[in-house]
């Protein structure tokens, strides 16, 4: 199909020419002197992405590999742990645990809202013998548009002074969401990078506590491709325990040095404003949020439910096979019920206008019920607050 | 800035992936067998697009070049040749022509409309002592947004049978509008690299009859880069008299394979209604269109008044720093009076619909008065006619 | 510094560039039908050149965690594995599964020959009770240089009839040296994408016959991102249980056309014919192989020994610096006392020449003592057997 | 074929990836402030490279279309011009100003030596009457291996106190071999970018003294693409009177900063060196230099003959064809002589020995006589003499 292809998915995200530009290069000698330098610059921009003083870990990986690093350095066999049924990817990372021989305690939630902080002080506050060794958060829910305030968990976690790690992953959140390991008290995150940071997908991330170090020592699970330590030991001198995914790191290091160049609050800010825009042709078009808590909806993708009787898939084939658009569906339960889009990553109002319009025109075009109007809306909104 | 920026001139045009990846690798022995391949597939490719059994000529070099390789090649010193004052690229073209030493006889003409026809039939008609060597006209005029009936000309000219040369520019109608070399009776057709065909700029283009051919043997301007006679000597073999911007023409090889993917037809239907579209959004912001006859509008670029008393060109800042988008100015006499879209080359419904709502946003954060809607009236119309 | 540097690391190698250029494209939907295409292309090909009618599991993550994978899909904890101290990554391998919670019997090898397959005949027929679940051995040794007679292991194991699984590690062997995975009898064989695939580090491989699949039902080890179970559930629609490394895979499917293209008996070949040319220059430079039986000279690699009393290390420090040359170290306890060059993947007669000219180089200005002409040798070795 | 191409023509040269990558990139808009920084910085950094305080010329076109412009630009009708006919391209440039309608006075010279600056002396001195109008010679001929003494001839011209121009053609030595256009008193160079700027082809060049400018005032041969009046007046503010070939300039500005990095001298001084040590393969080899006066011998490639009945094409045909390497040929009335090695550009000690070792194999393929040892006296004078 002629022209480019808009890619609007919660992630993978379009990916700059820069940073492809940057991938696009022959392999170093992941073991001489210039990839130190490669490693050591991602390793240190890394943190300031994630806010740490601490480390982070870079794995050749799927971000649902950070999830298995998260827990099989810090825990025990048969340890348990606390998590939310609270989206499609909370609920894939319980799986995991389990698979790995962890004891979930899973507390039921509404998809369609953030969890509670004092559900999760409630927990904590009541498991006076210290059962849960870990308690495990997704800060913005990919399958719901749900963004998660892990400041206040972090906090209530504090408040009952429990000593369970808290988890969290930030794979659709990171670099385009405030978010801070150190100050909100996380001990691992784990991310990914084909969202905020804007690369292919292929690696991920774990930031670690020095108390999820700690824990590290005593954590039974077995494990050798995620272990943390072998990691550290080599990363002190800029190397890996095993080959490195080099080009990838190329395309990392590219993508931190622009979101150090744009700035992380302008980042955050950029995203806010574009989901806002985004959010008010959603209510001009009349359809619903699939998330309810207005100040819960995410600023890297809306959960849009199509009116009953009509199929989000019909409607998202439609658009990408007329209009050469890609939009999220609905995850398990979700299916055929909703479309995301994603509005994150190297993107902007023109970019998100195309977007909108590609939605407005899908709708008349699959039959779904709609108010005209939400591009226009989206317009109105940018107009008021472009810099 | 973040996110792709949108380069809605009339050329450069948006370059496809595929084209700037064809053209990322080592250069080739421009004297060796797999360069002869590379040729003869593109010289074979380009007599599709300009729909002729005759010769194409490539040229490193840029789209005015090839203008005056149509004269050198074909005209001598103090030739006489009919040209119309209908645009600025028109006048460069006539001041190509006096600066080659030639003689033109300029007609003075409404920019804001096509070329009549039977204009040029009535200064040919009267002509008979055949002092006019060669008339010249811009297929689509890229200042203007007008789009002269080329084939109607051709006719007249056959009608008159008048022996002057006919000699088009199609810089910015190739592979966009349809053009017939052949059908059309045209002599000698100028083209750029850098419009239709998707390519960055670099190369120009002769397609030459063969009338044009015999006339050059005569031709008495003094030629050496633009000489045809030793290309065509070189091509046949596929070869070239001398070093030929080797990986510019990688790119061309496969834009020329993505046009005959999409098929001409194809892809001169796209133009139309993406062009409709633009056309229906200025309709709706109640602007006025610089082309006052209908017919004659292009579906590769629409040239839009500003209201007096507004700077076209401070509008064109404000969306260039403020939304990231590059839009073509008022050239010669018209600038600041209005800006110009450019909709072609590899272009689709979202790209136009985000360059629409951009200009939308321009209009209200640059104070240009005008009504709102007009991107709501593409969508509009584009819902109506998307394939 | 200027000019190409030389990557001749026995891996990653050096990748060609339309390799690089296929990868250097926008992320896709990895749920879309245009990616089902390409996984099912992709497995496809990579059946070929396993030479399996299994299937073959394409991880994102480094071979390290495709000796992890073969591991946890197939065994459970305190299973025995017969294992071999052959070289440094096999003592890796055997790390990672007593990490796992394997139960290692290793058996002391020379790490300058290949194992003698009676070795491994002999352990399997006195292990009546079939204590052994799984012999693990390494095809291409890229510590030593040496490559083990796979077929004929995969021989004395169905002599024997134990029913042990057979698990086979091609990291630097795959699309270099013959290997047949379905004819020689393995049941896991794990790879790697920065060798002879000619790919960037990212991807790692699991080919599995159906005896392994049917093992893997029982298996008890935790496993969640190495589950063989849920990839192939996703894969049979051309899909992926978790993000898939998209871009990798656009690399990857070059690469098998490129691979396809030359023919796999024509690739091998070409390794040997390099590798005997690089052989004859260590011969004529009077350097010892590291490798003592000259049948088990490896085709993609060759470890040279330097005299006692010289640091291979320093003699590559002067290379890389000097000369802008990569070549490998000894690894473990082999460090400092040999180098390895790389003679695999994208390479040919030229890269080949410059390759051993820069050693021959580097061994002068390092004052290792060494006769001349080990480049002239190589070059004799060449005029006679270039196609 | 498998592996890299060497493509060791004495033009186009290697690009590197750098380079390559930074074309690799969507056009701007060359009317917009980006666009201007961008010429701005690639004007300045070319003052640099040709060494001269005046302005330097950039066209979309090959360096033929440089010799057009620097005679054009220059001079009148019937004007005499001074040339040498001292190898084929400097018989095409001869060519070129008879095109365009000037007389040429050419003096026979010996193709086999650098012309003796003591005969431009003569030739001027008895021009007591001014006839020529210009002198024009090249720097370095890359048909013959030969480079000229351009100091001296510019200290003759001004000795004698002829007021002609000195029109020089620094194609194959530019940014490669020493040139000042300045100190040495040239009035026009002429340049391409495919050679020492290490870019594709595309782009020429004409670096402008301000005798030369005022001399372009009075000038009368027609010219309007090629106009440097129109240019200069444009690039004060960073813009080109037609559309730049915008993504060659990309590549351009990458190539200055590489050549500013490295430092003009230590460019310099390693293509000497490269030279020294290709020279003495060919010493090594028995076969004959053309060039047969030593200091002379070019650094930019090195044209040698093949014994008599030996056809030096054939040779060529083997080496690309077994060997995948691209060698220079015979021009002209050398067709089949000679070959041609271009040792220029990205280039360092391995490509070189790869490339010496390819011809070396080349000559005993097709059977050429020669001495073996080409390779072996390289690498000696390499060892001595690598920084």
């Amino acid at each position: 199909m002629p022209g480019r292809h808009f890619l609007q998915l919660p992630g993978p995200t379009n990916i700059p020419d820069r940073v492809l530009r940057a991938m696009d290069r022959p392999t170093i000698d992941h073991r001489g002197p210039e990839f130190a330098d490669l490693s050591r610059a991602v390793l240190r921009g890394l943190q300031g992405v994630f806010r740490t003083q601490s480390n982070v870990i870079v794995y050749p990986g799927s971000a649902s590999g950070g999830w298995e690093a998260a827990l099989v350095n810090t825990l025990s066999p048969g340890d348990r742990v606390l998590m939310f049924d609270h989206g499609f990817f909370a609920a894939q990372w319980r799986r995991v645990a389990e698979r790995m021989g962890l004891v979930v305690d899973e507390v039921a939630c509404d998809w369609r809202r953030g969890i509670d902080p004092a559900l999760v002080h409630d927990k904590l506050a009541s498991d006076t013998s210290h059962q849960f060794k870990a308690v495990a958060v997704v800060h913005n829910e990919t399958s719901t548009g749900v963004t998660n305030r892990i400041a206040d968990v972090g906090r209530v976690i504090a408040d009952t002074a429990h000593p369970a790690l808290f988890l969290v992953d930030v794979v659709s959140s990171l670099a385009s969401i405030e978010y801070r390991h150190d100050d909100w008290g996380v001990d691992v995150t784990v991310a990914g990078s084909q969202k905020g940071l804007m690369l292919p997908p292929g690696l991920c991330f774990n930031a670690v506590s020095a108390k999820a170090l700690e824990a590290s020592k005593a954590a039974g699970l077995p494990k050798s491709y995620w272990n943390w330590e072998d990691m550290l030991a080599f990363n002190r001198d800029g190397f890996f325990p095993y080959t490195p995914a080099t080009n990838l790191l190329f395309g990392l290091q590219e993508a931190l040095v622009m979101l150090e160049n744009e700035g992380l609050p302008n980042v955050f800010d950029r995203h806010h404003r574009l989901a806002e825009a985004a959010r008010s042709a959603v209510d001009a078009w009349g359809l619903e949020f699939y998330c309810e808590r207005p100040a819960d909806r995410s600023d890297t993708l809306t959960a849009v439910l199509v009116p009953d009787g009509h199929d989000a898939n019909r409607f998202r084939s439609i658009v990408r096979d007329r209009l050469d658009m890609s939009l999220g569906g609905g995850l398990g339960k979700l299916k055929g019920r909703l479309f995301r889009i994603g509005h994150l990553g190297d993107f902007n109002e023109l970019m998100l206008s195309g977007t909108l319009s590609g939605i407005e025109m899908g709708l008349s075009l699959a039959g779904v019920p709609h108010e005209k109007g939400g591009v226009a809306a989206a317009l109105e909104y940018l107009i008021g607050s472009v810099p």
